[in-house]
């Protein structure tokens, strides 16, 4: 009994050491991040001076190279690039003008053709307008009803939900999928209530992807207010829509993701990613989707850098490139894994905007996730609090489908869907603060699986 | 034996029925809210007609009727005013010199009069600068050292805790207290870095008490950006200082509390306050500051009225008047429960921004708070997973002397002190959903505390 007593004495006592050490770096890491973080003011940099940086455009090479420069000025023991050759897809020129309910003439509106999508090549398309207001409304059209013309997908982003993410999994499909369906019932074009949270006028953009079996046509969304607009207009009356767009697939171009390294001092084989993409869309800065997780990603090697904190395992900072209309730089990074038969034993992606985090997604087997959530106290001081969602990020999907165990930063997801894909995605709607921390609870993260890997 | 297993199964059954009532009751009013809330809208009006309302100004009696009109509308059964006299505290005109390190010359830079501070009579008071980075370093002073100068207290914010509010604890001495330490040593003025977590040279008011023991001094804030360069003047040299101001303590006037109630069905008698404060600095629009709270108290009455859940208990939403400089509105509403013998069970405030909520203090013996954490599950799927710290609010402090249980709400706390008591304070720094959900927060847990009491 008393042989006992002592073997649970010392267990506890070292378990409470254990936990002490891992307390006193999380301190540690939140401090430096906190006083001394430079990932806002590197979010600055990318966002003023190279911009928005589309795949395959001058911009994304400029940020394949600040990034490099970035990566060693953290201190990354090594930084190198990966090719990945991806779709380039240029805009042009765009315009959309609808009727207006109960007034002549058409009226000029706030647009943005879908990513990836067919424009009309210059030409104006002019037809009138069927509304729909979700699927079940689309599927009990005729062909008749909608051959030749320009079907509206007035679909609202439910607001109900408190997870933003629920409520972008709801409307995303009108999106990728809706001018497919409108294709196969001969549609001239479509037009989607963009699918946002905000209460303005924002149109917010994004890919769709052209079916094989269907004739591709164009596609643009409209924001919130024009939405309205064009609701009255199809309730009132036969409402009219003209678009003009130059928007097309281009090439396909050599790119790359960028990648910097801390080697682990006692298993340097097993790999950590902390991950998040470096293109963004074409409008606005790209400084919360996904700016915000770049410069978190290359502050987690900072971070230990500076604190001379050498990691057992591999830390590995991933930029990859392409997420937003092709993921060719997800399916590179695995593709390269496997074939120099890399051991990853974590990926972590941030790909849901620098706001405060609140939780880390795990998506991997159960005994992992048990085994993650044993110290999930040690977080609690920082606001991470929910272990309970399965999210990872979409640049980590191929690593996943390797057996890669992932996992996501859940940052508050209130504010996400005013800024997503939009021109109003700048550097000043990221707050410090709130992108410090998230940078705090990746390091915090990566650092811990580093020390007691993951079983 | 068999006996008991059925009871435990009618008991099981029984809480898990509630439970699952409870949980209906939750998703009802956050649907209600996320829908058809009008808080944004409400708070629009509040900032955009009314703007600031300094307790004893023009707009301070605006936004009492305002408030009285929000709540007849929002549907209360009773809606009356509470007379409180208050100080009018005006600020005039004003404007601070500094000297720059390695520059000629004198620039002026952006300030703001600390609320109730006497200024200079409109005259200038010039004199050398002493700075100071914490108390410790100003008890070292002699009155030799302070005699006749503008001592500048240049405490940092400390940017590494987690709860900025622990961060607003740590520096508000400097706020309250250092011009009456100052004043003892013989000095002519005082002037603060703000209590401020912004990257930017927004100045924040805030109230000072004067002692009675020693003479009243001049004191007034500048941003972080200011800080920094009369920081390196001071390093550098003999820095000087002239401010000249007009701000003065006016009077006493009479203004009012602002109560809307909806009376219970059972227990008319036992009160919950919901409440928050209607006054506002005399800079920005007081829009988390405390606005917010304002149009979420108001958006519980709404809400219940509008779904029809008539509270077992009585709900009150209280609007208090003067929080900033005096507290006169929480007192008053405190005398008058104690003259009247008004049962209050429970109070809650929200005074702590528009931010998405994270938990709800809760100040009340502990008997209470576990009765309270036994329904904390219910709000988890709302985000609400803290109730382990002992937050109220400051109207309700009185309340709380009068051994009634308070409660806060506790929203994410990052972004707070970049706005906080600055002209930056302004509707468009509210964000609709986060708003919102903090008013679905409250009246859940209102809704919850008259249906199940507080034991």
């Amino acid at each position: 009994m008393k042989y006992w007593l002592l073997l649970s004495f010392l267990l506890i006592t070292s378990l409470t050491t254990v936990h002490a050490q891992d307390s006193a770096s999380f301190r540690k890491i939140a401090s430096e991040i906190m006083l001394n973080g430079t990932c806002y003011e590197s979010l600055r940099t990318l966002c003023k001076t190279v911009g928005h940086r589309l795949s395959g455009s001058p911009q994304a090479q400029q940020a394949v190279e600040w990034a490099q420069k970035e990566l060693r000025a953290a201190g990354a023991d090594r930084v190198y690039l990966q090719p990945v050759d991806v779709p380039k897809w240029v805009r042009g020129k765009e315009s959309l003008k609808i009727t207006m309910a109960n007034k002549p003439g058409m009226k000029e509106v706030p647009m943005l053709s879908l990513g990836n999508s067919h424009g009309t090549d210059g030409k104006v398309v002019a037809a009138s307008v069927v509304m729909v207001n979700d699927f079940a409304a689309f599927h009990a059209l005729t062909k008749d009803d909608v051959q030749g013309r320009i079907v509206f997908f007035n679909y609202r982003f439910p607001q109900e939900l408190i997870n933003t993410f629920e409520g972008y999994g709801a409307a995303g499909p009108y999106r990728w999928h809706g001018p497919n369906m409108a294709s196969a019932k001969g549609a001239a074009a479509v037009i989607i209530r963009s699918i946002s949270t905000g209460l303005d006028d924002a149109p917010h953009t994004g890919s769709l992807r052209y079916a094989d079996t269907v004739k591709p046509i164009p596609a643009v969304a409209i924001g919130n207010t024009t939405a309205d607009l064009l609701e009255a207009a199809c309730l009132t009356g036969n409402a009219k829509a003209e678009l003009q767009s130059e928007c097309r697939m281009v090439d396909t171009v050599r790119s790359y993701n960028v990648i910097g390294e801390l080697k682990g001092t006692d298993h340097p084989d097993e790999i950590i990613v902390v991950g998040a993409h470096l293109d963004s869309w074409d409008v606005g800065e790209g400084a919360h989707d996904d700016g915000a997780g770049c410069v978190q990603s290359i502050e987690v090697i900072r971070t230990l850098k500076a604190l001379g904190m050498k990691p057992k395992r591999t830390i590995r900072a991933v930029l990859f490139m392409n997420e937003e209309n092709g993921l060719r730089g997800g399916y590179a990074y695995a593709d390269s894994a496997k074939a120099k038969s890399e051991r990853h034993i974590l990926a972590m992606e941030s790909d849901a905007g620098g706001f405060t985090p609140r939780g880390i997604g795990l998506d991997m087997e159960w005994s992992k996730r048990q085994f993650i959530k044993n110290y999930r106290h040690l977080f609690l001081p920082y606001g991470i609090y929910d272990f309970d969602q399965e999210e990872g990020g979409a640049d980590i999907t191929p690593l996943k489908r390797a057996g890669v165990p992932v996992s996501g930063l859940i940052p508050d997801p209130q504010r996400y869907f005013d800024f997503h894909h939009t021109p109003q995605d700048v550097f000043e709607a990221v707050n410090h603060r709130e992108l410090k921390l998230g940078a705090v609870a990746m390091t915090q993260f990566a650092y811990l699986i580093s020390e007691v890997g993951l079983k």
